[in-house]
């Protein structure tokens, strides 16, 4: 197996289109300019494309015969207001679900996502003689929300798309440009969240007598919680219980006839995960009982699936990565307690997916004395090179490793 | 002692004096038209007046020799959209503090403590011959959020006006109309309001580790404030301690740096208040160490005084009223939890005070199936009469009891 | 009426009971040499007397015509080592119902009682034609488990006995000696004990995860529980719960499979007695359910009733006692928080009742600089004078302002 | 290398040691006729031995130039009851420390640890000319209560005993017999445990308000505590943290003045524990002051320190198993939370150590329906072969990788 490089002019495009993306944003599952520009570069690139799950954009590769492979390249921006000094600095902006209009920026690198898997399409069109088999392209909206592999999958994706044995993907990272990091088995925890609404019985707060408190019993409920994680939890098992929002009441004196709190549940294991989500919800109906309170409400605001990275899938791509990069560039490391909806789409199938990380920041930037800048920051500026064509050569190394000569 | 009774023009004075203060309420410590529209009455009446603390006015009557007595009726409407469907309903709108528009209601019945005091000085002017002394009439802003009896001591109140031996006050309640009620010694709760700001360390919800979770700290310190009432009080003694609004965090995984409460305080005796202010303050601050967190900011909001009726003072009151309205309408209750500013007037300069409600509803409100609509309500119209001629007569024949022949 | 005064010879009579019952204390419903003493003195003074509830002894007197009166005195004393340095200081022992030996104390004062209520008989039978009626004499057993008045009564007092139309009763108080205090309406409180048994899972204190930890379960009850005073009972009402013993575990690092505690409950008005164990069984159920746990066990420990004072029964004994004692010895006192089974005897027939106390210290032990021994400590030592004659003068002052001519 | 096959008459003294130890367990720190027995043993064999710290052993056996390698059995048994229905079952007692006589049980299987070794010595006397160094011969007493290894050290025992450069140990686990596990890295947890007696103001349940109440207190300590493995560990870490036993208070209605509680805290990573302990000892201090409580006093029982398989000296000991015992019987196993003070002994010198597991049960015993009887359990009986010779080998091969020609 030989890995092409880029030519000039493949990296001068890389670099134009990265540009481009990164100044047009778009908020979840409203990624309508960002598909337009996929299907565009496609059509140029003599790939057949088509829509799913809304604003996602599918292309496939037949090249003879041979395995399929897919990759993922997921396409949304953030809320948020970017603060990066780059001249091709994002001023757009977009409407939340509710209406209000906000800043966005590709604020989690999606961006480079999009550009590299696009780049390494031209390279590996370009040398199709290197490899035989069906490659999907998979660029998928709606990551932020978890609401995009879902998308495409309820959509049909793998009844009009070929299915393929592996499903790959990659995300920029703040460690060093010109690395790649991986994990063996769990990769990113399982995230779930919901938003509770407590119940209770409002009233003057000079006669609790005849109220149900609902900002006592919200706190009884997120005390209660701690001790979820604390005695229930295998000890060896990871999981993480975070009440991220409480919000109740208007004035000082006046007992609130509800109050709201959101929470977010990571974990690697699934069992862990059942044990953590039966043990929250038990809890949070127990303690409205205990205030003889109303039942409470709970709303799954978002579940992000298990990233778990199949051991001999994964093996077969290190030692790609390996060959390509050298040793040294290639780091093992635990998994990351973040999450993603990638797994989401091999699962719907029973394949195995593998996903790695290539790396964002020179080291000037991560040896500076302040804070560097990560995903989700108004700073986060990832040095364009080695980044992107680190991010390109991984790709189509994940790629050849499959369907290599 | 001979109470005068209204004459038929005093009477549609009364109604129509009180009709335009309904309609024209204003937000506390912002009541401008209505101190102009006190002043202009209390100058066709011939009673000297000065403004004091803002929005205040104080009329002085002097009329020979004989004892001092101040009365005191409280000008400020609330930041309530009426609804009680009366030909007179407020349209009115104010300002915030922070400069929200909002609209404005005469919802505590302020308005006919303005128009009774207003036809009771009618009244004794007319009949002067039956009493002696001097009268001051204090027609007080800010009685809601405790602001308005403190700026009118604070500006000179009792420097600038006749020092009186006693300071009468009254107050209209969801009682049956035409009936008084009264407590001897403790008649309204004390009121203490804090806000307190929680701080933490901000950060992501995977890694808590690296946060003090203000969200989890608070719900600490409202839960172990439970044991405050619970094992710190006599419970003998009267105390309640609400949190009214906890408010901190916008994501369910992101823990925020802060989070803030709201609490109250009701107690009736000043020892049993120390104690609960103090073991409030201890704990907020023994719990901000015990998440090893930044010091938390206690910051009081409003402070009601003690609301005591002088037991030889009140029962020289509750003497005349059941002369004027026979015993079976004039009763004793336990005090009330809630709170008024009525009581620092007295407490500056040391001299006895004594407080009474006077009847809102007729019976057919109070034994209805509706939940009878109370002080605060959007819903409460005091039926006309008998309530503000017995407001009338009530004001009357306390001031005769000091001041009569 | 006049209240006949103690001859020098009942005097010593009554100096000398005391004595012998300070020495010879039994534990609550093992009062069998006490009863026997008891019958034998009323046999002496030529009184009728049946056994009732076991060690109980009832006495009638019957006087003629006229209203029928019961007093009652308990007679049990406490698992107590007396440390009065009394010259007949009590050196007794008692086996508590699990076989324990104890040391046993009359440190409650129930020998003044007994010894009052015998000496009130004689001077009674010595001027049978100042009353007539009939008097009933109620030695009560186990007083302090609240288990006497309830066997007196479920063995049928009401039945061998004349019914009364009020019953009366006193205790001893750490109060100056020659001195009476009474409430009208409620005088003590109820009180209500419960153990709960917390089952939970055991396990190695390293594996969490397969045990439900009883210790954590139980210490969320308690910090639960302290919400119910601070926000299910009206603030002027009055009500404690006190977890009086909490224990569990025998080593530090295993997870036993179960905690006990025991709470007791004092409550004034029925209402909130009700308000307070509802909620009480209501969170103890319900923070079984948080925790995933097996349903818990809740045993009733004890129930005191309530003690209230009719007010027009208290009025007759209070002018009895002013006339008997001047009204300056005579004081009216808030209820205390303290309990009695007294009110037993009288709720099961519906009629009146009256308790009321009567001082045990001199002046000099009141004012002392050293804590003031009171009821249940090992240093409690009623002045013999005047607090016996007080006694006995209560006693017959009280019945006489019923039965006298 | 090549390991020495018991002999006949080897394997019948192996036996022979065994029961007799099993049949006579003493408790920790008093293992007085155990240290006899090995010191006879020994003698016999031909080994020079000293006494080290109280009731440790320590036998040196040069044999020519090399290497100096340590391996060390424990030696104490248990407080327990044994209910194995062996005929060589413990009918022992012992005194604990209290002056308490019990019953004493070889229950963690220290017995087989103390034979296999002795044996291993045996074996490779017989065989002198298959290794040459130093072989240092460690018999532990006090295992159980962290107080052994400790106790050698301070003891001397690195001045007094050639000084290793590597030490080895061995632990009888109920996995299956023949087989032995490993751990690369962390092996076991550390464990810390800790006494908190928690003061407060006694006093009448029915007066909280003049008392501080110290199950309040040491409930919202246990409530807070399960915070920090919730909020402040990285859910990447392990930590556990029990409160084993809680114990205050004698009857339902009286606060008592003091609770204790114990707990204890396992962790793998010593970053961690030294969080979890700070934050325990914060919130326990700050609890206090919560409540206005006097300070509490935290009491050290316990520390059992890190067991850290070094990487490196793992791998060798691995090798040499997987050659003697076949690959599939080594298995490497996730660390256990469970605990050992054997770390002590090389981290006293810096120098590495290596703990592995033999197995106690055939496959029918694990199959069973019925739990599988445990360490610490009265029912744990190991199943005499191939237990017993699977260890002398394990110990004969290890020494023998390092020391082996």
């Amino acid at each position: 197996m030989s890995v092409p490089t880029l030519t000039e002019a493949q990296t001068e495009t890389l670099h134009r289109t990265y540009r481009h993306l990164h100044q047009h944003p778009e908020l979840s599952m409203q990624e309508h300019r960002t598909a337009e520009f996929i299907e565009n570069r496609l059509a140029e690139l003599g790939v057949e494309s088509f829509r799913c799950g809304g604003t996602g954009v599918v292309g496939v590769i037949r090249n003879g015969d041979g395995p399929v492979v897919a990759f993922r390249a997921d396409t949304d921006g953030l809320p948020l207001q970017e603060d990066t000094a780059l001249e091709y600095a994002s001023t757009a902006t977009g409407n939340l679900p509710d209406g209000t209009e906000v800043p966005v920026m590709h604020g989690c690198g999606h961006d480079t996502h999009i550009a590299c898997l696009l780049s390494a399409t031209e390279v590996l069109l370009s040398a199709r003689d290197t490899w035989a088999g069906t490659l999907v392209l998979i660029f998928q909206p709606g990551e932020e929300t978890a609401a995009g592999a879902r998308a495409m999958v309820d959509d049909g994706l793998w009844d009009k798309a070929p299915v393929p044995e592996v499903v790959f993907g990659q995300h920029v990272m703040p460690v060093e440009s010109g690395t790649l990091t991986y994990s063996v088995g769990d990769a990113l925890a399982m995230s779930d969240s919901w938003k509770v609404t407590v119940r209770g019985k409002g009233g003057h707060g000079s006669q609790p007598q005849d109220c149900v408190d609902p900002i006592v019993l919200g706190a009884f409920m997120v005390t209660r919680i701690q001790s979820v994680v604390a005695r229930e939890v295998d000890p060896r098992e990871s999981a993480v219980v975070t009440v991220g929002s409480f919000h109740g009441g208007l004035k000082e004196n006046i007992i609130p006839a509800a109050t709201e709190f959101t929470l977010n549940v990571r974990s690697l294991d699934p069992a862990t995960r059942d044990v953590v989500l039966g043990a929250l919800r038990r809890i949070i109906m127990a303690e409205a009982q205990a205030s003889g309170a109303p039942e409470e409400v709970i709303e799954e605001l978002s579940h992000f699936p298990r990233t778990f990275n199949d051991p001999a899938a994964t093996a077969e791509v290190v030692r790609g990565f390996e060959a390509e990069f050298g040793a040294d560039r290639v780091v093992e490391s635990a998994p990351l307690m973040g999450s993603e909806d990638f797994g989401a789409l091999a699962e719907a199938i029973g394949v195995p997916s593998v996903f790695w990380m290539f790396g964002a920041h020179d080291r000037g930037v991560l040896d500076s004395q302040e804070p560097t800048p990560v995903n989700h920051s108004p700073f986060f500026a990832p040095v364009e090179e080695p980044t992107l064509s680190t991010g390109v050569r991984a790709a189509t190394t994940a790629i050849l490793s499959r369907l290599g000569n």
